[in-house]
């Protein structure tokens, strides 16, 4: 028996198209002592996939290499297993790649069979550990303060927005349409969203944060960081979790003079999750707090079938995605 | 009887120049309960003073009034007073302006009689609190880490470095003449020197940090900055103390994208010595220890005659300054 899986081809110059993957037809492994394997129900699709196709060799994990299967994070369940931790019928999360099935590995984690896969990739594994480590442990957050978020009806971004809340926090999300932004203000009960392709960004800014800016949650770059930035107030801290709009670009855009974070002591401090993974635990146990008593919800917005995989991607990021990006199969 | 003073008379535009000072001849103040008079000796002269004639009201203290005499720091004797705490005959530091005589401020030191005022504003005022703050409490060095200093031979960066190398890191000093970067290598024990006016940087900053820069001591700003950032290694900390380079420029120089800030888990934090003065004792204390076992000395560039102060702050821009620069009068 055969499963399918998408192979990188090419490393995508500018942005991501369709043609950088190959879908290949490959033959079930045979098991060994200590092995399992996976079928793999939930794919989530991740910005951070743009930084796993960059020719860098001093980012925090090597590129994917060309005719390499994808690299991903998943759900799925243990079908086959020579593995007593891992036995059949359990069900997993984890690194898992853009395949069907995937031989299981020491580091993925069983899932608690009352927690639906959607709720793991959208709060109780990288998305909630990156939205929690980041606004928590770098941002430091006072109940009082203004924080404002970009992407902010992303996975992570819409995360970081509702905790905040729930710690007291005046919320501006930042996205880049009217319907989301409604959903944010609506449903999340942020206290302002701005469109990013509206007009008068500054004005509109400093409307909704009245005394400016004490935490800056970045998540995507582009032209809207400088207007945030300016409005920052002295001791604010910006989270750069991602800087999507600069991740397509040979030479990425400049960021802000260093003059205002010398003259206000700002901190400005990057981060992926993984950095953060002995707080695992920590951020599970406060986002399900948060989750059980109603002050934050997620949503799922599911794409079916694996085939979809390279358009699922290409969809994320064009922003079309309202909360975490899966693809189900 | 007058005293001299020298009083903003118009904001810079671009660089400083000699006639954005007033020499004036003020009265000698008659004093009232509590107060007392300080006949100045030593004024410093600090990069600073550039951000202090900058026409913005977010900046960590308001910018010099025009018609006001010029903020600066400096040591003196107290030679009347009315205030017991502060008896005539004691030295005072602490907040003075360029001035001859001026009106002693409660949050003045009183120095002890056996340290020079030339140490005192080298080592043990705001010059080492800045050096010593920025340093040890935002770069936390660890020893074999890699440091690199920008404006290595000025007050903070010749201490920075010494401090550093006393810490057991290995120090790569940023200056501008070979002059200076002889004598940071030859004298003060630096692991190496670069003259910032040559060529091939990149290339000479690979050389002198063959393990990539783990902190890096931001003191000027201007081109070296990019590429210093591009070498710092993952977990890298940038201390921004200060961008002379672009305190001149109404536009200030783009800072370099947030990508790595992103992809390598940097920190890159502005400050300023008053937000550290909690830990002024623990510097003097330390700093102290170090120049007793001649593991930091100092240098101060002494100019003579209060009549020179606009041309000394002249001076400082361009550069023609080693270790810290004082005005005696």
């Amino acid at each position: 028996m055969n499963y399918r899986a998408f192979k990188l081809s090419k490393y995508p110059q500018g942005k991501i198209t369709m043609d950088i993957f190959d879908q290949v037809s490959l033959p079930m492994p045979a098991l060994k002592e200590g092995e399992f394997l996976v079928k793999q129900t939930h794919m989530s699709l991740d910005p951070a996939m743009r930084t796993w196709l960059q020719e860098r060799d001093d980012s925090y994990m090597p590129p994917v290499q060309i005719g390499e299967v994808m690299r991903s994070y998943g759900v799925g369940e243990v079908v086959e297993s020579l593995n007593p931790r891992f036995p059949a019928g359990s069900r997993v999360v984890g690194v898992t790649g853009w395949s069907e099935y995937v031989l299981g590995n020491e580091e993925m984690t069983i899932i608690d069979p009352s927690v639906s896969a959607e709720a793991v990739l959208s709060i109780f594994y990288i998305t909630g550990l990156t939205a929690y480590a980041g606004l928590m442990k770098i941002g430091m957050p006072k109940k009082g303060e203004t924080l404002v978020v970009t992407g902010a009806a992303g996975s992570v971004g819409s995360l970081v927005g509702q905790l905040a809340k729930a710690e007291g926090l005046r919320v501006v999300g930042i996205a880049g349409s009217d319907e989301k932004c409604k959903w944010l203000v609506d449903e999340l009960g942020f206290d302002a969203a701005i469109n990013y392709k509206s007009d008068n960004l500054e004005a509109q800014l400093s409307a909704a944060a009245p005394n400016g800016v004490d935490i800056f949650y970045e998540n995507t770059g582009g032209p809207i960081q400088e207007i945030i930035f300016n409005q920052l107030n002295r001791f604010g801290r910006v989270i750069v979790c991602g800087v999507i709009a600069d991740y397509d670009s040979a030479i990425p855009a400049k960021g802000p003079s260093w003059v205002d974070i010398n003259l206000k002591s700002l901190r400005v401090q990057g981060f992926i999750a993984t950095d953060y993974l002995e707080i695992s635990d920590e951020a599970v146990s406060v986002l399900g707090n948060y989750l059980a008593q109603g002050k934050i919800q997620y949503k799922t917005h599911t794409v079916e079938g694996f085939e979809n995989l390279p358009e699922g991607l290409m969809m994320l990021f064009k922003g079309e995605n309202t909360g975490k990006f899966v693809v189900k199969f």
